[in-house]
């Protein structure tokens, strides 16, 4: 049952530092408090070594990424490999953009991820600069739906393979798989992808939840998953007439807030494959 | 009718790439999200080519610019030049220093803007540096009123013709005028100037509707105007005792989100001269 | 009573420059603006000092620092001391990274700060820089109680007495002190620590209290730390079930917005040593 990995986080309020974008950052930061760890927010390639050794784990998001900040992650990861950290790349809008597509492959080539987490998109742009062909139909890049959900399980455990990596693909299915194992899950609704950075909050609470159980990496990055998408039904259920996305950011981050292990345990929908 | 304007963002969703403040970019990307566009943020210099390339608008913010982003807002406003793309200057703080005033008017120089959106102190300093003189008296800038309402909308339409760009002005009077013709909106009300960033959400707004709908540029405008006023109104008459403006930051964003084109098309409040 | 410093930011709406981190800076302009003050937010070298000298006050907050910003805070201060503006300094992390430390204490040799604010983590560090032993227990560092109150307050007007600033000292217990007189306050709770920015935030309404009330420095800066636990209070009172802590942060600034003297003087908790 996932409900132990979030009441972890609780109990040992892991200390995560973020490199991230500069559009959802508060929201970042306050769904870190909310699950019970401790946000540190930090780019400047002179503080970030500082920081990422005095955290548990470093949150790696290129979505308003610079030259200066590029740099920053670069410190960052490696003082975090050095340091035996957990680290986590989010690499929004790879394939958008030739420097993003470079910073996320350059930084994959040199530093060490614990975690990935991405769209279906995003994750086939990093497989393929790692020359790994994904047999997922093109023409469906954008969603992970039951028609290809087989082989793109496969292509998730293939890719955690080849890179030693937990890779999470979200979508309408998540996808959280190391080389072995597929978590398959059902939580979350449509209307999260009207509020902006969900997907940023989530690697930032996947990131604390494997810092904050060591020895259970892959189900603590799926029970963030599911405890996010939980959120997002919770939150749905709470919504009143005239209400709308704005609200919804907070009802999400408030759901987190008020999470416990049973409401996960009970909440949580998903298969293993 | 303006209420086809919003239809057409939420069949199309445009996607708009943003270079803006970071002091209220998260509440531009979920009222961008509301209204059914897409945003992107990006400013570095290195990647904001890119982006653009895939976007169908851009919306240049100078709020919290610096010499980086300053040569983001002037790569990525050539490149949506060349591809013909909708480009919005929303000169935050123009006059209020060199470097605001240079950048605006260097972009100006350079750049072809579809449209600009200010408050009028804001618009008359660009008419300024462009050499027009406004006719409205410099005591009054702070405010449009019904005082120096033909004036001002003279101004506006000799500005729009000098620079042909849609001039919108904004205030306790919004105008919207190309050479020929000028919308003159009474929505909105006084309280939205207690929620930071309405204007920057607006902005990102207008270029979404006049992305989505490329033959009205001008009515489109109007429509994300009224659309932003008549959110203000519906906000304002949601709220709740003991609520403020953090509160109500939300109830507008969620107005627009819940936003249709009926209530659009009965909501808006203007005239055209 | 303290209501009257409210009651006069209402009345001066000064302007309030801030060089703040990008985390929390919606929320800094947005419980400015509900305390009856304006924010413009400007961290570009090139920019600050034309908006410093625009400004009636500077608050400058460390918390996501770089090397482009720091020039900005040294620039941006000097400026406002040559102009004899009121400056605050939020050392966010001081003492977590070699730069934030060498960053606040350069700070310090160079610009006189009218009120600095930290936790007493911070402000001890400060102190340490300065060459000031703060006789409180260094196992004690994180949370000002009871039992070693004393001592702290002694601390705090030692402080302020070497370098001449109101030193503010927040935590379960807040201080407020100059080298004659300390104000401690039982005013806000524990979950305010739960939302992100709630110190940011106070520092940017300490910067406009003082800058309201420029003959009453000393007690304006209680007045805000006053106003701000009794929001994190009114704001508890009014929360509902199922709801967190993102929408408790708007109900802290929503609080604020609603406060009026009155509510101040019936609401705070303070005494003076």
């Amino acid at each position: 049952m996932l409900g132990q990995y979030l009441e972890n986080v609780r109990k040992n309020s892991p200390l995560v530092h973020n490199i991230t974008n500069y559009v959802t950052v508060n929201d970042v930061a306050n769904i870190l408090l909310a699950c019970g760890a401790s946000p540190i927010m930090s780019d400047e390639p002179e503080d970030v070594e500082d920081i990422t050794s005095i955290c548990g784990g470093l949150n790696i998001n290129i979505g308003t990424l610079n030259q200066r900040s590029i740099k920053g992650m670069y410190r960052a990861g490696r003082k975090a490999n050095e340091l035996g950290r957990v680290v986590l790349l989010d690499p929004v809008g790879v394939g958008a953009s030739t420097l993003r597509t470079n910073t996320a492959i350059g930084l994959m080539n040199e530093i060490k991820f614990t975690a990935i987490r991405g769209n279906i998109s995003e994750i086939k742009t990093l497989a393929n600069g790692e020359g790994i062909t994904s047999g997922v139909d093109v023409n469906l890049l954008d969603a992970v739906t039951e028609d290809i959900l087989d082989e793109t399980v496969s292509f998730a455990k293939r890719l955690a393979e080849d890179i030693a990596s937990i890779i999470i693909v979200t979508g309408a299915i998540d996808l959280v798989a190391d080389k072995d194992k597929c978590f398959v899950i059902r939580n979350g609704c449509f209307d999260m992808s009207k509020v902006t950075g969900t997907g940023c909050q989530l690697s930032g609470m996947i990131t604390a939840f494997i810092v904050a159980n060591p020895d259970s990496q892959l189900d603590a990055a799926a029970a963030a998953v599911c405890a996010m998408g939980l959120a997002g039904e919770i939150g749905l259920s709470r919504m009143q007439e005239g209400e709308g996305n704005s609200t919804y950011r907070n009802r999400i981050i408030d759901a987190i807030y008020n999470m416990d292990r049973k409401t996960l345990d009970m909440g949580a929908k998903y298969e293993t494959r």
